[in-house]
């Protein structure tokens, strides 16, 4: 350090916009968090992994939308292009693709990954985005998925994971939205989407599902503006539908009624329509799957008007709405993606699973009053260092108050008068300061005092383990 | 994903050289012994902290040696040259040094970190290796420092948490060796080390260190034989001491006695040389706080061969040694480094810490046989899914069973007979398999096999809750 600072000179310490420092208090209220979510996804038996930051660009790569934004990395000794240029990971599910390919389960040696396999998975994902859009170049995802399996009882457990999760936190006024890709797929036959000569019809159907996904956010009457516009050139796949179509989907996202009245009528839409009357059937099973699981039928709420963005959503899609606090969007959403694995095997594989937005999520519990912010350390004891000569004490205090389970730092401030080391320890957020000078010293007593009432205790320095055994 | 397979046809599923996936036996072992780690510096009011992995490249860089080895982040559609390079970290200590560079305590506001602080972290770091060595790229460190603090009491305090981590992680035949970087830089004035034409005697001694650092790997011999070598050129900073120097830095690492013993020996080497006197009075004084802290003496060995080989080291330095594993090297290493700030203060502050190098703890721990590796689930108790009309049942089994407190997944194995779910019970490691068929459904009770002791034991259903609240 000493050279670089003589060759280079004072570097101003600045973080890179849109990435985020924890500091105790913030680190603590996440770490309460994660642990929530964690006791839940595990108590179905989602057993946590971890993939690296860093994955070979060509797996990352792909759909047009991320990819652009990868973040490359290179390193100028190595000839890294030799082994093939690297990204980091800007989700947790192509890893989770990636590992499950190169892990098969092989039946003589008992090793890879048996299907079917439920996993979870925290940690940061990166996406380049301008550091002045304020968005995050860093951010947390936390996702539960399950791969194997083709029953709807798959999907109705990421709801009843959601549901579970989402109480567990503290929240009650939420609904979970459910739709199926598949009535969306009908509907677009409905609607006689067909290719046009540079455009096929499964991306006018992608188009259709991506300005769906904005329904939230921008009204009903902007969708089926966008719905209906014309394309900006040959390439573009805007859905351009007649205003006869826009109508037919209103209508459909309109249906009303109770979730089976719903799908009552959307059979009725949808008559004689397979994939349709598939992706109904499924809604059907998910309902019934969910009220076995203990979630409450007011918490599950069929909504057509759900599409999810993302391309390689293949069935039942899922969204959250938090009922108090619209405005954070969804902070807990998935679906049914069976294209998972196509890109390194070329096969399909049934997979259902959900993924928590952190960020979103924090800022939607700090609104609500439910982010616990109030303790910045760990430290719930501090014993202060009146005395000059006592110093062999201190630490044997504080070894004593640790054998009990509390953590405790003998405070070591430079300024040793009590005041210092008192207003030190209010500042800190401890709980307990230990009071110890020449006085307590001969008569062999501790003073105890307790930060949050004030009282101060005198204790026989003998029954100091009794006392913080038993508070 | 659908679209970007079509491009560009299948992946195949690699994982960079250096880069680790932990599936869950291994992310349960880690996770186990961060818990344990995490909760020793904890006790002692560590406040646990975390930056992100990207840094402004003009932080990261300084040192000549680790310059060369970062990892370098850059994005295709945007200039974030603009903005300054980015890089992802290669420790934990330059993101420690910008963020409290960053966050200077303000007496007024009361905003910002007061000193002294504790504070740990845990987290991945990055190097810019060739992955043909066989090296990690990406490797987490666990760090544990106070800043603010020049008592030598923060140093010993250091050395009892070493103890403690290391006795708590089940080890016991290990010794702290500590020496102080003071006694080296003595060593450098009795030697006779100066400046010569084009390289300054501080790097000469940087240089000495350097060499001295590699005595437990090379040996004595080849350290003195690199010692008094000539420099390869006249910028070479080779320390090409005289036989004579190096006879002298042989007895002075060849002291012999008790601590106390050497540090009395070494008193006499040093007559009236103040720097190293301060080293010797420093070392005396972590002997008596260690032994207040209780750290038992034979854990604690004074060891003038001990040099670490990082420049940044200005007083005691501190390493560990596992008696019956030493082919690891040191697993906990330390020291303090009061010029922690220097490159974005200029200010000196007074720091001491130490990292434990995870993946060598890791590889220790596994071959002293402490790490248990024996669970590759966190799954407890398998419902298994017999009758195909029974999955109401099935799903209400293990909402009471998840209520005990354990966690329980559902079969979803699409081959419902008996033995593909026995034997993917068996597989996948759960500690009950619950077997539920029509007969038990008529009978209303439930048959729960323990599949370490093989024993089945028939119960009520109505007794369920019972016998897994008491199990």
């Amino acid at each position: 350090m000493a050279e670089g600072n003589k060759a280079k000179g004072i570097v101003k310490p600045e973080r890179p916009g849109g990435f985020l420092d924890f500091l105790p208090a913030d680190y603590l209220a996440r770490e309460r968090i994660f642990g929530i979510i964690a006791k839940v996804f595990r108590s179905y038996g989602y057993d946590p992994i971890e993939t690296p930051m860093v994955e070979f660009a060509k797996s990352l790569v792909g759909e047009d939308e991320t990819s652009k934004n990868i973040f490359y990395i290179s390193n100028k000794n190595k000839n890294m292009t030799q082994e093939g240029q690297l990204g980091l990971r800007f989700d947790h599910t192509v890893p989770f693709a990636r590992l499950l390919a190169a892990n098969p389960y092989n039946a003589d040696t008992k090793e890879g990954i048996k299907l079917p396999w439920r996993r979870m998975v925290v940690g940061p994902v990166f996406r380049g985005e301008s550091p002045q859009k304020g968005r995050y170049r860093q951010f947390y995802q936390f996702d539960v998925d399950i791969v194997g399996v083709s029953s709807m009882m798959a999907d109705a457990e990421i709801v009843a994971i959601i549901y579970e999760t989402l109480t567990a936190l503290g929240l009650d006024d939420f609904v979970i939205k459910i739709n199926n890709r598949k009535l969306l797929n009908g509907l677009a036959e409905l609607l006689d989407v067909h290719d046009r000569a540079e455009v096929n019809r499964d991306d006018i159907t992608k188009a259709i599902f991506r300005i769906l996904d904005k329904l939230d956010k921008i009204g009903l009457d902007q969708v089926l503006f966008e719905l209906t516009q014309e394309p900006d050139s040959i390439f573009d796949p805007a859905p351009n539908l007649s205003s006869e179509a826009g109508e037919k989907i209103k209508s459909f996202i309109n249906i009303d009624g109770d979730n089976y009245e719903k799908l009552i009528k959307a059979k009725t839409v949808f008559a004689g329509l397979s994939i349709a009357e598939d992706g109904i059937k499924e809604l059907e099973q998910i309902l019934g799957f969910t009220a076995d699981l203990g979630v409450p039928s007011d918490k599950v709420l069929v909504d057509f008007g759900v599409a999810r963005g993302l391309d390689y959503y293949t069935g039942p899609v899922m969204e959250t709405s938090l009922l108090t606090a619209p405005e954070f969007g969804s902070v807990f959403s998935g679906g049914r993606y069976n294209n998972l694995m196509e890109r390194f095997t070329g096969q399909e594989l049934p997979a259902v699973g959900a993924s928590i937005g952190v960020d979103r999520l924090f800022a939607a519990l700090r609104q609500l009053g439910l982010l616990d912010v109030s303790r910045a350390t760990i430290t719930d004891v501090l014993v202060m260092r009146i005395a000059d000569n006592l110093d062999s004490e201190y630490l044997e205090i504080a070894k004593i108050i640790r054998r009990c389970g509390l953590n405790t730092e003998v405070s070591m401030l430079e300024d040793r008068t009590f005041k210092a080391q008192f207003n030190f320890a209010l500042g800190r957020g401890v709980k307990y300061a230990i009071i110890y000078g020449e006085n307590e010293s001969i008569k062999r007593t501790i003073q105890i005092k307790n930060l949050s009432t004030r009282k101060q205790t005198e204790i026989n320095f003998s029954d100091l383990e009794i006392y913080f055994n038993n508070i």
